[in-house]
Order: C-alpha cells, then structure tokens, then sequence
C-alpha cells in the first residue's frame, strides 16, 4: 500500500509506471496516463524515468496531484539482452517501477518495455509463486463471448510448456478470467492442430487429461481441444497453449486485423460512391474499428508471481497505455494477485496425483 | 497422360477430383467442377464417387464431355483414422483420386477430404521425392505483396519438424512460390517469436543456417526470422514452420477474418444510415469481402511427393472447390512437380553437408 504520508495517494489504487523503454517515448506514456487519469478519478500513479524529462510532461498534463515521479536515469533499451539487465539494471526506470510493487508501494506495475527483460526482472524482483514452474503471459483476444474477450496463454514467457505447466497456466488463466472478465465458470481449452482427442503432440494429451481433472474442485469448465479458428469464438473463454505457439498465433490474429482494416480504409476510398457511403456509416465504422483495435486490448499480464505487471505493447500511443492503466486498475481492484495464489496453492502437485481429484476447493479465485 | 483413346481429354490438363468426403457433399463439388469448366476450356475431369450420384449431377451441370466418372463405392469420412484408410480404403473415392494421379492419368489431384487420411495416402501411394524426410503441406495467405499471396508451410502435414525438414521446406516452398506464383526470386523467412537472432528454439537457428547457406545456389533472398505479423506483411513471400504452428496460425488467421467480416456486417446493420451506405459501397465491400474471403485461398498444397495433391478445406463450397481447381491447373501446366523434385535434389543432404554451397545450380525450379 502506499506510504501513509502521502496522503493524497493513501485512498487511491496506486499503479507503479515505467515511463521509459516503448518505442512512442515518455510523452506517450504520460498522455496515457492522463487520459486514464481523468476517466477514473480512483488511480494514483508512480512514474518512474528521468525527472527533468518526466517533470515538465507531468505538469503539462496537470498530473502533479496523480502522479509521484521517481527520478531514475537509465533505460532498458529493446536489444538490451534480459541477462544483462539483470545484472546491471538497478538504475533503470523498469527495475525501479517493479521494485515500487515489490515494496508494496504500489499494486500493479505497467511498461511498455522489452518483454525479455521485464518478464526476468519481474521473476527475479517479484519471485514465482510457491508451486509456479514457468510464470506466463496472458492476452485478451476479441471474440464472440458475451464479454467481448477470451484470455489466452501462454503468449511468449517460455518458448517451450509440459504437462504440468499447462495445467498451472490454465488455472492461471481461469483465475484471471474470473478475475479480470468477471466470469464466474470460464472455459477452458487446450490449443491443438484439431478438436478430436487423438490429435497433436502427446504432452498436450497429457495436459488435457490433468486440467480435465482439476476442472471439478477449481469450479471451470474444460471444453477439450480447439483450434486456431476458436480462439475468437463463444466455445471457450480461455485457450492454454505454449509461449512460442501464443505468440505466434496473437501476432498472426493482430496482423490479419490490421491488414483488414487497411484494406477496409482502401475499400472505402475507392470510389465517390464509397466515400459517401463512409460518410453515412461513419458511427458504425468507428464502432466496429474500436472493436478490432489492438490497442484496446492492449495489456499481456505476467501470471505466476507475488505480483502483478502489465506489459503494453512496445509500440503503445496513449490510447493503448491507456487500456493497459485500465486493466492494471482492474486486477488490483480485484485483489487478483492474492486471488490467483489461493488457487494456484490448491492445484495438485506436479507428476504424482495427476488422477487424484481430491483438490482442496478453496475461495473461487 | 490422359488415356489416348480418350481423344476429348487428350488435349487438356487432366485434374482426379475426389467427389466425395467434403462436408458439403458431392453436389457442391460439382458445382465447383462446373464453375471452373465454364472459366477454363483447358481442364478436364476425372471424378471419383458412386456412378448414381455422380451421374445425375454431372449430366444435369451438362459436363459429360468434360469429366470422366470412376464409379466407386466407399467414402472416407472426416473421422476416420488415417491407418485404417490407409488398409482398407482401396474402395474409396479418395485412394481412386490418388491413383489417377499415380498412373499418370491425371496430373493433379483434388479432394475436400480428411486431411490425415489424403496425406497419408498420397505418401504411401505416390511416395516421397528422393531426398524428402516429410512432406508439408503449403497455404497460400493474402498479403499486402504484390501478387497478393504469400506461401506458407508446413499448415498440418505434420506435428513436428526439425533443422533439415524445415530447409527442405523452405526449398518445396520457394519453388511453389515460384511456380504457383510466378515470383523469379521469391523471399524466404523462418517464422519465430520475434526477429531478433538470439530468439527461439535451437532447431530453429539451426534451420536459419542451412537456409541461409542454400539460398545463393538456390537462388531465392532469406530474410531471416519473422513473427505472426509479418505473415500478411510484404517482406517475405514464403514463411518456413512446423505444421503444428502453421496450422495455429493458418486456422487464427482465418478465424480472425471471419470474424472481422461478421463485424462489419453487423456495422453495417446497426442503423438506417450505415444500411444506406452499405448500398452504396456495394462494390467496395464487395472487393474487400472477396480479398479476405478464405474460400478464395481454398487448397493447402502436398509438397515433396511424386505427383501433387491439393487439399480443399472440408467444408469448401463450389467457390472453394473452384478455387482449389483452378491452383491444381495453375501447378499441372507449370509443371511444378518436375520442378520441384529438382530443386529438392540438388539440395545438400542431411546432416552432413550444412557449410557446404557447392549446390548445383540446376534449372530454377
């Protein structure tokens, strides 16, 4: 919680920020913050870069009341090799805005950053939680659901998953579905070449036989395999696969989106008619490209660790840090990092009760 | 060749369509028989299927003298094990499909049916070129190239690929994109996590390597690795990755389009106003639906057999089987399956030769 001297942030849900690091600046980072800001009146901030460079940008925002900047120098360079800032990045405005969740200052953290880093500086700083192997990542996908969203993971912590780290990510996920999505019972699939039982490798056979079996004491439903073309659909609310296949499938859905919308523009610049007919349907184009914008499901969130850090994407404007402050606002309000470790405490344990459904039904987290 | 005593058939190029085993059934892959005979006075048909059914549909769609009915008796469906096709399948319409192509008297074969059996079958039946470890299977995706297409592959052949696999993939796929889309010096990349070399499982540099190492003699540009987002980018034409994440990302991509298109017309529902500029835009939307309209794209590709099998999507209606009619011309008349076992063979061979570029130059194939 924040220092109780700082009154003015003491009633407000504090989010650590890393000004530093996305490819749009601090400027953009800043105006994102203003714009949540002044949409939710309940967030305090803790931004984190050079004070001369975050100063003026804070007070031109009128932010000065909202935000506390910590003055750090250096920065996390996207080539920057993770090992490295690990070992030499104690000065930098990433490591200082983990740091300020780690101390408790502040509930989430968001950056824009190099994932590599952020994602091992969040491990080493935050630790995993007890009975986590591989911490993951996990997105918001548009889709058919009533809520607009599924949650998919593992989208680029680990190149590689076993059994049993897929059964952590979809509880994981369930929790931050139930969590982040409100639902109460989410569905969970496991990512596979095809939806029948004989199919894909067999560590995703065995995955699928262990989260079948937690699915009773952890309250969620397993829908069995599903495949690319489910992951925008009503048939499951969170799809559990390994980080190299996430990350290549949410790349692939927000490339084919742009390239959509791309050739929508040149559709409706194609002729007067067209450009007319853009004119008249302009509310209902706006609406509809609001809802394949990537950036507003802006907001990967790290699962596993005492600890909860947003990572935006690295090329965010402030509409995007904007989504990611919203999110960040969200699980913490929540209570989702304590939510998520009842329930990843009630998991069984890795390779000796894979048939033992005997699982302790704790809080629904 | 076409049988001579078939003097009707003689002068064109002979496509083995396998009738039946698609969702739709036989009626709508006739129908999309019938479009591309209309289209195209240059195919001529040998189709698969029980004579009753075939016979009516063929004669009232007036293509008696353009198709050649084989009357056989067996179907194989969509959940049928592959193993089981493979020994007791020499009854089905699609072994018969398979086999037109393996006596030489069709030049390509087409069938909307189960994935696992075709592939399995045209292994055992048309064999693996000299040289081919696994076969893949090729997708054409839309992009923002020139020609509207990249290649893709493997999309499903197989769970699993390692170093040497995926350099003959890039070899089958290049010489695809050479012939199927008539690209001199087409652009291969190896998809990945991110673009970065140090990124990603070690088979993966290992492959960029060979590549690499292939691409002069081969004559084709490596570009190195790419992500989900560059797969309907325009910086490479032929992307390289295992069948399980190709299919991923083919079936995300895919499903991330119709989506999108369920979106719009619901935009273009939602009031009085956007209804009229729906009627105005008519032809713009309309261009834009079919440039994203996966039916279009319909036929994955078997490459490194003796002979060439197009794969139609299951549910492929007649533009999807058309679709896949008219690749299976496109490949038959550049002689594409010559060409590619040229390619392959002049390739290194495994294992043992990676440094070594003394690849011989031999036609571009």
């Amino acid at each position: 919680m924040a220092d109780p001297t700082r009154a003015d942030l003491s009633e407000r849900v504090v989010i650590s920020v890393d000004a530093m690091g996305g490819d749009q600046g601090p400027a953009a980072v800043v105006a994102g913050i203003a714009n949540s800001a002044q949409k939710n009146p309940k967030i305090a901030f803790i931004v984190h870069g050079p004070e001369e460079e975050l100063g003026p940008l804070v007070a031109r925002r009128k932010l000065s009341d909202r935000c506390e900047i910590r003055d750090v120098r250096d920065v996390v360079k996207m080539d920057d090799k993770p090992g490295n800032v690990m070992r030499h990045g104690q000065g930098t405005s990433m490591w200082s805005a983990i740091e300020a969740v780690r101390n408790g200052e502040a509930e989430v953290c968001v950056s824009c950053g190099n994932t590599g880093a952020l994602m091992l500086l969040s491990v080493v700083r935050l630790r995993k939680l007890p009975g986590v192997n591989r911490p993951a990542i996990a997105c918001l996908w548009p889709s058919r659901n009533p809520g607009g969203f599924n949650v998919m993971l593992d989208v680029g912590a680990d190149i590689s998953a076993d059994a049993h780290d897929l059964l952590q990510y979809a509880l994981m996920g369930m929790s931050y579905a139930r969590n982040g999505l409100e639902l109460e019972r989410p569905r969970v699939g496991v990512l596979n070449l095809g939806t029948e039982d004989h199919k894909g490798r067999p560590e995703l056979k065995e995955a699928a036989d262990l989260i079948e079996a937690a699915a009773p004491a952890a309250q969620f439903d397993y829908v069995g395999f599903v495949e690319g073309g489910d992951i925008p659909s009503d048939r499951v609310d969170v799809i559990v696969t390994d980080g190299f296949t996430g990350n290549v499938a949410l790349k692939t859905g927000e490339g084919t989106a742009t390239l959509i919308r791309d050739f929508l523009k040149q559709a409706f610049k194609a002729t007067p008619l067209s450009r007319i007919a853009a004119l008249l349907a302009v509310t209902s184009l706006r609406r509809l490209t609001k809802r394949i914008d990537p950036r507003r499901v802006n907001g990967g969130v790290f699962l596993g660790l005492n600890g909860t850090v947003v990572k935006s994407h690295g090329s965010a404007d402030a509409t995007g840090v904007s989504a990611a402050i919203k999110l960040a606002f969200k699980l913490a309000e929540s209570r989702f990092t304590e939510r998520l470790a009842a329930r990843v405490a009630s998991a069984p344990a890795p390779r000796q009760d894979a048939g033992q459904q005997e699982v302790k039904s704790g809080q629904a987290g």
